[in-house]
C-alpha cells in the first residue's frame, strides 16, 4: 500500500540491524551536563539518531538530544498507537515499556545544552515564515510557539533548532498528509496545510541552520534581518493578499524590507523593541510580555490593534486620561500599563524608534482617525451573560496549553520569553486596556488560539475573557490608595472587574504595590 | 458717457452745497487724542464724511478719522490727478493746496483711536477671505496686509475697520473697473479682479463690522472662528480647486470647519498659535514672526513648506541634527531658530496643539516622506551668480513696501504684528532654515510679493534672497563661541552667508548674544 515507505523501512531496518550492537557512550562524546550513562535501550536509537542522539542530517533522522522528555515520551506513545506513522519507529516504540520510554527520554533530554547564549539565530535562508509568519493565511511565525530561537516551549512545542532540514520538512509533510496527528488543537495539521513546498523547505532550512543551544535573535547593531530581507527572493516582497483576517477593505502595510539607511536603522530598532521589549527596552518594562503579544504580526494584524491604524489616528482625545494624546504619549501608556513598567520619557530613543517603526509600517495609509481596522474587532454580545465557570472550561481546553494552567505563561526552553502571562505578577496590570473584558473578548475572538482565530464562538470568547480578567494582577499605577476610589475613578464596572469581589476576594486588593518594578531590579528590592 | 456716475455726482453735489456752511467741531465730539481745532478746509469734508470724519455709512462715504496722514494725502493727490476717479472728489482735491492737504490729513489722522484693545474682531459675516484669503487663486487674507483687525499697516495699507460697507465694496469695484489705480505693485487691482460680487460683499461687511480701534483676534476660549466657520454657507465648505499655486497633483487639505469637540478645541488652539504665536505661545517666541509668515495660507500652501506635507513626512532623519526627528522635535526647531525663541518641552501644550492642528489639516493625506508639495519649490539656478547689488534693487522695488527699507518689518497700526522683519534683531536667527539662500529664493519665487507669487524672475528671486540673507541677524543658538567654528560645523558656505565677510563685516559676529531672549523679558533684562 505504501511502496515508498516500505522501501524506506527496509533500508532503515538494515542500517538499524547492522549497528544494533554499538552502545553509545554519551559521557565520552558529549559536552553537555548529562553525566549518567546511557540506558541499555539507547542502543536501539543510536544507529539512526547518532551515539549522543545528535541526529543524522544526511538521512533526515532527527536530533533527540535536548528534546523535552515529555515530548519524547509522547512521540514514542504516538508511534506505538499509530497517531504518528512510521514503519521503523512503530515496532521499536511498541517494544519499549513505560520505564524504558521514560529512561530514554530523560537521558536524551539531559544531553541537551539549553543555556541562553547570544548569537545569530540562523543563516539558513528566508526567515519570513519562521520569524513573521504569514498572517493573511492565519500562519503565525514558527517562533511564536517554538521559541524565538526554535528552542521549543514546554512539552507541547518541541525544539526545531538543529534538527535536520530533511527531518523538519518530512514532519511538515506528515502533518499535511495526516500521517502525523495528535497535535494539540490540531494546530500543526492546520498550519502545515497552508504551506507550499517552498514554504516547507524555507522553514526547514531556517531552523536546521540554528545550532542547538544558540539563542538570541538578530543583534541590534548588525541588523541581519534587514540584510536578509533585502536579499529575499522577489516573490517574498510582494504585497500579501488581504485575507479574511485582514478585514474588509483595510489598509495592508507594504511588505518591503526596512532600508539600511539612517532612518531605516531607527525603524529596525523599533521593530526589535516591538518584538522583544524585554531585551531592547529593558529599563521600561516590568514583565515578559512583548508588544507582539497583543499586536500580532509585528503590529500589522487587523483585530489586534494594528500599529499602522493607531499611528494614523493620533493625536486624538482619549477619555482614559481626559486630554489630547500624541502618538508618543499613547506609546507611553503601553509601557506603563500593558508592560507594567515605566513610561519612557518623551523624546527617549525607545519612543522615537517605536514611533518610527509604526510610521514606516503605516506609509501610504491615509491619516484618518476612523481608519478601517483600528483597535479591536468587537464580537457581538453573546446570548448568555459571560460566565466565569464556562470560561474556565474554555480556558482549560484552548488556552492553558500555551498560557499555562495558572495563567502565568511559559518561557522558551532557552530562557527567552515564550507565551505571555495572562494574569498574576508577570502580566499586564490593572490599568491596561486589555483589562476591559470587551477588549479581551475582541482580541480572543479574532486571534486566539494562534492560527485558530475566529474558531471560538462569541460566547466562548466572552466567557474566557471574563475568566482571564477575573484574576488578580499588578496594581493599577493610577491607584489612589483605595481600591474603591480607584475603581470609581478609573474603572467601568460593566467592563473591568477591578474592585469587584470574586470568590470572596476583592480584585485589586492584592499586596502588589502600585507602579512599576522593572524585572532586572525586582530581585534585589524585596527586602527594603 | 457715465450716466450713473453723473447722477451720483449731482446728488452728492447737492448734499455738499447744502451743508457747506457747517463747521465741524472735533473737540466737542471726539473722544480721541486730537485736541487741535479743525482746519478751515475740513468744512468741505464734514458734510459727507461726518463732522469728525467718522463716515456716513448709509451713503457709503468713508471714515477719514484715524486714516494715516500719508495715505490721505496720496488719495487727495490721486483724486486730483485722476488715478482715483471721483466726480465729487476730483474738483475738491484740485482746489486744495499742498498745505491744506497736509493739514486735513494730519487733523483726521490724529482723531483716530489706535490703542490695541481686546475684543472680537467682527461679527460681520463670512470671515474666510478676510482672515484666510483664497490662496488657490493667489488671494492672501485681507488682514495680511491690512492688519489682523483691519487697522491698517503703514501708509500703504489703509485701515478697513469701521469703514462703511458700501464704501469698501465700492472701492473693490473701483479696483476691478480700473477707476481706482495707483496701488503699490498693482496689488489691489489684481486681487480685486479675482473677487466675485459675493466675495466683495463678504469682505466689505466683515471689516465694516469691526469697530475702529478694537483689536485682538478671536479669543482662545470662545473660539468664535470655529462657530463662524460652522455657520458658513455651504459653498464655502467645498474643497477648493487646486490652482496653479497648489502644485501639480498635490494634496489639498479639506476645507471644513474645525469641530467644536474635545479634539477640535486643541486643533483650534493650534491654529491660533500658528496664526499668532506671540500671543498664544508667547514664552517660546523671541520675535514678531508668525508661523504663517513662512507657512502661508495657515500652513496649507504648496511652495511655502505646507504643514500637512511636513506632518506626513515625520519621523525622519535630519542632517541638520544628525538623528531621526519626530514631528514634535521638528516643531521645536521652528521655535528655536525661526522664532528665535525657546523650544517648548516635548509634551508641552503648545507642541501638542500645533501637532494636532497639523494632523487635522493633513487628514486624508497618505503618510509619505516624499509627498508632492513638501518643503519649498526650488527655482532653477539663475543664469548669473546671485548678486547683492541687483538684489538690493529688487528689494527696494518689490519688498521694502511691506518689510521696510531696513528689513525690520512693520507692525499694524493697532500694535499687532504686521509684516515680518527679514533681518536684524527681530527676525529669524542664523540657525533658521530660511538663512539658506536656496530656501529663501524658493520661498520668494513662489510666494512673494503677497498675491504676486511667481512674478519675479528666477534671477530676481536669487538676487534678492542673497541680499536679504547678507544682513546681520540674531546669533545661531548652536554658537560654539567662535563664528568660524560655528560656520564650519553648522553652515554650508555655498548656501549660508554666516561667517562670510560682507562690506568688511563678518556676518554672525554681531554682539547679539547666542540663544533666546523672549520679547516680554527683553526690556527688563538689559541692565544685568
Amino acid at each position: 500500500m505504501f511502496p515508498h515507505r516500505a522501501d524506506a523501512a527496509v533500508r532503515t531496518a538494515v542500517v538499524l540491524l547492522a549497528s544494533l550492537s554499538q552502545l553509545p557512550n554519551a559521557n565520552a562524546e558529549d559536552t553537555g551536563s548529562a553525566r549518567r550513562s546511557a540506558p541499555a535501550a539507547a542502543a536501539s536509537c543510536a544507529s539512526c539518531h547518532g551515539q549522543s542522539g545528535e541526529a543524522n542530517a544526511a538521512a533526515g533522522f532527527p536530533r533527540l538530544k535536548g528534546l523535552p522528555a515529555a515530548y519524547q515520551i509522547r512521540q514514542l506513545d504516538a508511534f506505538a498507537d499509530g497517531t504518528r506513522q512510521s514503519a521503523v519507529m512503530a515496532p521499536l516504540a511498541r517494544s519499549l515499556g513505560a520505564r524504558d520510554r521514560t529512561q530514554l527520554a530523560d537521558y536524551y533530554a539531559a544531553l541537551g545544552a539549553r543555556a541562553r547564549q547570544s548569537g545569530n539565530a540562523s543563516n539558513g535562508g528566508d526567515d519570513r515564515l519562521a520569524l513573521r509568519g504569514r498572517w493573511s493565511e492565519e500562519i503565525p511565525a514558527c517562533v511564536q510557539c517554538h521559541g524565538e530561537n526554535g528552542s521549543g516551549i514546554g512539552a507541547a512545542f518541541p525544539p526545531l533548532a538543529a534538527q535536520p532540514s530533511a527531518y523538519l520538512a518530512a514532519q511538515l509533510r506528515a502533518w499535511q498528509r495526516g500521517t502525523r496527528r495528535g497535535d494539540p488543537l490540531a494546530m500543526m495539521q492546520r498550519i502545515a496545510s497552508r504551506l507550499s513546498d517552498v514554504d516547507v523547505r524555507a522553514v526547514a532550512d531556517y531552523f536546521a541552520a540554528i545550532p542547538a543551544g544558540v539563542a538570541g535573535p538578530t543583534a541590534p547593531t548588525a541588523a541581519p534581518a534587514v540584510a536578509r530581507a533585502a536579499e529575499a527572493p522577489s516573490h517574498a516582497a510582494k504585497r500579501p493578499e488581504s485575507g479574511a483576517a485582514a478585514g474588509q477593505g483595510a489598509f495592508v502595510p507594504a511588505d518591503v524590507p526596512i532600508p539600511d539607511d539612517d532612518f531605516g536603522k531607527v525603524v529596525q530598532l523599533g521593530r526589535q523593541i516591538f518584538d522583544d521589549p524585554g531585551r531592547y527596552a529593558r529599563r521600561y518594562v516590568g514583565n515578559d510580555l512583548r508588544c507582539t503579544s497583543c499586536h500580532l504580526d509585528e503590529g500589522r494584524r487587523v483585530g489586534s490593534a494594528p500599529m499602522w491604524a493607531a499611528y494614523v489616528s493620533y493625536p486624538a482625545y482619549r477619555k482614559k486620561n481626559g486630554h489630547v494624546n500624541t502618538f508618543a504619549e499613547r506609546l507611553q501608556g503601553c509601557f506603563r500599563y500593558s508592560m507594567n513598567g515605566q513610561a519612557p520619557p518623551l523624546g527617549d530613543a525607545v519612543l522615537v524608534a517605536l514611533e518610527s517603526y509604526s510610521y514606516w509600517m503605516a506609509r501610504g495609509a491615509p491619516l484618518d482617525p476612523n481608519i478601517a481596522g483600528r483597535g479591536y474587532v468587537k464580537p457581538p454580545k453573546p446570548a448568555l451573560p459571560p460566565d466565569r465557570a464556562r470560561g474556565a472550561v474554555v480556558y482549560a481546553q484552548k488556552c492553558a496549553l500555551c498560557h499555562g494552567k495558572n495563567g502565568d505563561g511559559q518561557g522558551a526552553n532557552d530562557g527567552s520569553p515564550g507565551f505571555p502571562a495572562l494574569w498574576g505578577a508577570d502580566s499586564y496590570n490593572w490599568g491596561a486596556g486589555m483589562v476591559n473584558v470587551t477588549n479581551a473578548a475582541a482580541f480572543i475572538k479574532s486571534s486566539m488560539p494562534l492560527s485558530l482565530g475566529g474558531t471560538l464562538t462569541d460566547q466562548e470568547a466572552w466567557d474566557v475573557a471574563l475568566f482571564v480578567n477575573s484574576h488578580e494582577r499588578p496594581q493599577d499605577p493610577r491607584y489612589t490608595g483605595s481600591v474603591a476610589a480607584t475603581q470609581a475613578r478609573f474603572h467601568d464596572a460593566d467592563d473591568s472587574l477591578y474592585g469587584q469581589r470574586v470568590d470572596g476576594y476583592v480584585l485589586g486588593s492584592s499586596s502588589v504595590s502600585p507602579g512599576h518594578r522593572p524585572r532586572e531590579r525586582a530581585s534585589g528590592s524585596g527586602g527594603s
